[in-house]
């Protein structure tokens, strides 16, 4: 009996000291016995932190935010059952922004499947396609641990891999599961080193391009996950080369940081709805790092534009292209490629090509009557020392943080979920990113996303983190969709949860301000800089003024 | 453009109205914008009632509640995205626990896919084998309407069918979404009626049967999931014919109603403890219906037991046996079984038998030094109107009414989510629950069970449920197992949540109840019964207290 306990814990072991060789830092462990030999390895292992969420849904996407920080994988621990479905939604986001997870589902033993044991489901393949690799380990007691290493190394090289993801790894243990004495398991064997090559453009790529290039109007357009470290400093100093505009989305690290940022234009969602400038302004070549940018104004500008070259730079080899506009696809990484076109030194743009989008993105950051939402974001930006981390939620957020972050030299990282763009797992993500970050991590997001992940609040209580909420009562995108005009839309689509936020923050124990008017945010923030632990900035916006106010600004672009 | 927005309402008319013919009458939405659609179809249908809910999570637990009641399929709605993720744990309940649900994804369009467009994924067999089956329909306004209906006959049927479950229906919608004028769509054809037989077991099962336990000494057991409308007299007038002991699962609901329940034990978790009553008291037969039942005493009885006939009835033919007992599989209704059983005429068991059976019933019921939960169960059970409706969670809350119900005259419904034993959706499952019953509402679960399902409560808002909540500090289920001696027991097994739970209440706008003693129940809950709307009634249970009067009475038991 004791001997399978014993065994059981010594393949845990093998698992979790393999991935820790390999440089995993973090387990997000839920409770249940089923898994505590899993539990009890990363206790015990000196190289890995443990984080403990009831919530697995919870769990996944905190473990989604400890990974994001550095792409480094992070592990997920839960017990048998129903347990690791609630991982999905952020294993799906996972899957699709290549956040590395390693997946570890603890299970029942073969024998007790498909009898009518209690708790035990199939959980083979659970996230159907939505991970990179899955793997049903055999029963713990009764196989080699040196499975168990080879295993582990697999799939962290496959979560690891060209594109990055989520794996699965299904670990059946019989009982007992807590040995009599809890000797240190023995050392695994030496892990096995896997080393990657960076993925550089051939020569006749390289060619090919600067020659579609070549004194021609281009546009470089950078979505998330443009590129890998280094990418903002490389393709800045591509863009002013060739004198051409830098189309740059908030998620593409190319906005803030102190590379060159003359080429930089980040206002492009207000003058891109100007059709006199559209007109005068159609590039003739388009440069495209990952994926498409969050502006439906660029999106618009993209699709119409006349542009004869439109290239695509993927490393996965991936057509991220819902316009159907590409001309080329390269599949290297995008560091090497900026290197080699700027150093084949391809003629620029003409003079008055960039300067003419540098004039429109000057022209709107001094444009008068913006909605409160500029002020927030502005604050946002100016006040956030360098180094933070901003966590944006979808909707609302991310696309007033688009129009109004403008640009600066100060570090400064923004990270949303923009894999699926749910309204999903935003507390938990900004609750993990902040546990992995050393600096400041602060996360505007809905008061319906707030709602949707409040659970997430708990893991928070531990940790150095600044929540601002934006109250407009509801689901505020779908005030500019045409759902607004049903005579259902409140009950239906907007959905107000009429929860008192104030009482929120103080069942999880998290300080509370509130803002009722934009210019009393300024001060709300550098209060909450001024203290460390869980706080929550409730800024209540009138949906209908700020509906009335993006509007008019809007117009007032597109003339 | 309009012809589209048209085309969508009436596609999505014609599969909701096709699920209206079939009878079914609820619809459980989540807000977002693809699915318009189906929103406005539901909104539009007269025999449809609908549900809004934020969290797609509690939606999915909701109609899981709403669907169990009467097993009738509910509709659940959600847009693309991760949306539909969130009901992953609910589906794989609703497959164990053979609830029918109607999934249906809004879905953005095929051209979308796999091309980097926002939030989309690949949606197609989101549930792996955890739906009976999934259907990827055509864009709604490029495919004749008499195709959806088709394919909403067939999930109607596969979903209801002899091993009821969820059907994932996956809905692409091309924009726009909403018609230009809202004119009721054209009615669809008539609902192809789809008519079920009984399965009858045939002549020579039943003279093996009644061979086997013509007066000899047999056990009748029956779990969750028995057998359909009218089981509970049906199995007890055969127990009593055959003058054997019928042990009743809480859930088997054989304990509670006005048949006669002369045979029926429910003690047997405590009595079974006792070596010399187990080894005077072995079945030469065991007829099985349904699930294992939850206590582990009989269990253990059944598994090391003399019988040489081991019956199971299951119509769905599963071996539910995880005792590998079985000498016998007959896939039939349970109540034809019963009523051919009880025409044959077998002899009784000798006198003494039952009656053994009946005297440990007799003598666990007036047992000394009960733990305090035992005092709770029995005031839910005496106090509770004619006809309500107890949801009990898993772990802690379903032993202890295993423990301590009894049987009664009175009809009582208990229900648990059994399928897999989860602690996830409990208050979403009591809420669907108590929107689809028209009597009394209760549940029973712990202080983890509420955290992990606390966006449960927005729902509750609107209904007359009362939510007793056993507040032992965590997951105490696990200071009955070895890892309540292991060092990092609190933090990463027991997890106490810390919450206040009036703060949640208050939250909610649920009336709120503290019971210090068990003793102070009783008063609480007559309180609680006279009023209307979402009750909770916190009680403080000493974990270390009740652990240990559990293992008296149980030592008691034994001896």
């Amino acid at each position: 009996m004791t001997d399978i306990a014993a065994r059981n814990l010594q393949w845990a072991w093998t698992l979790i000291d393999t991935f820790a060789a390999a440089g995993v830092r973090e387990a997000v462990i839920s409770p249940g016995s089923r898994s505590t030999p899993l539990v009890l390895a990363c206790e015990r292992h000196p190289a890995v932190r443990t984080w403990i969420q009831v919530d697995e849904r919870c769990a996944g996407f905190f473990a989604l935010g400890l990974a994001r920080v550095e792409r480094r994988p992070a592990i997920l621990i839960c017990t048998s059952g129903t347990a690791p479905a609630h991982w999905y939604p952020a294993v799906i986001e996972a899957s699709e922004s290549a956040v590395p997870l390693l997946l570890l589902s603890a299970d029942r033993p073969p024998e007790l499947h498909d009898c009518g044991a209690n708790q035990t489901i199939n959980q083979r393949r659970l996230f159907g396609v939505h991970v990179r690799d899955f793997h049903d380990l055999p029963p713990a007691d009764s196989a080699d641990p040196a499975i168990a290493r080879q295993l582990a190394t697999q799939a962290w090289s496959e979560c690891t891999g060209l594109r990055a993801g989520p794996v699965h790894l299904n670990v059946p243990f019989r009982e007992p599961l807590v040995p009599s004495s809890l000797q240190t398991p023995q050392p695994s064997a030496s892990h096995l080193p896997v080393s990657r090559t960076r993925q550089k453009p051939r020569p006749e790529q390289i060619s090919d391009l600067t020659h579609a290039m070549n004194g021609r109007r281009g546009l470089i357009v950078c979505g998330w996950d443009s590129g890998e470290e280094g990418f903002a400093g490389a393709v800045s100093g591509l863009a002013e080369q060739l004198r051409c505009p830098l189309l740059a989305d908030p998620l593409s690290g190319v906005r803030f940081g102190n590379h060159s940022r003359n080429a930089a234009i980040s206002r492009y969602d207000a003058f891109l709805r100007n059709k006199g400038f559209v007109a005068r302004h159609q590039p003739e070549w388009v440069l495209r790092f990952g994926a498409m940018p969050v502006s439906k104004a660029l999106g618009n500008y993209l699709q119409g534009c006349e542009a004869t070259d439109f290239v695509l730079i993927d490393v996965t080899g991936r057509r991220l292209d819902p316009l159907r506009r590409a001309t080329a696809l390269v599949t290297c990484d995008a560091v090497p490629l900026c290197e080699a076109v700027a150093a084949a030194n391809p003629e620029p743009a003409q003079e008055g090509w960039l300067e003419g989008f540098i004039e429109a993105e000057q022209r709107s950051a001094l444009a008068a009557h913006k909605p409160p939402e500029a002020r927030i974001v502005r604050e946002l930006v100016d006040q956030l020392p360098p180094g933070s981390l901003l966590f944006s939620g979808n909707s609302t957020a991310i696309r007033e943080i688009d129009s109004w972050s403008g640009t600066a030299a100060k570090p400064l990282r923004i990270i949303a979920n923009r894999g699926v763009s749910g309204i999903d797992g935003n507390v938990s993500t900004l609750a993990g990113l902040a546990a992995a970050h050393a600096q400041r991590s602060v996360g505007l997001i809905g008061d319906l996303a707030l709602y949707h992940d409040m659970n997430g609040l708990l893991a928070a209580r531990e940790l150095d983190l600044i929540l601002v909420v934006l109250n407009n009562g509801g689901g505020g995108i779908f005030g500019y969709l045409p759902q607004a005009g049903l005579a259902g839309f409140e009950r239906n689509w907007l959905t107000p949860t009429g929860l008192d936020l104030e009482q929120v923050a103080q069942l999880y124990a998290v300080s509370y301000r509130r803002v009722d008017d934009a210019e009393e945010f300024a001060p709300a923030l550098a209060a909450a800089l001024e203290h460390h632990g869980p706080q929550l900035i409730e800024v209540m916006i009138d949906r209908a003024a700020s509906l009335e106010a993006h509007r008019r600004y809007w117009a007032a672009a597109a003339r």
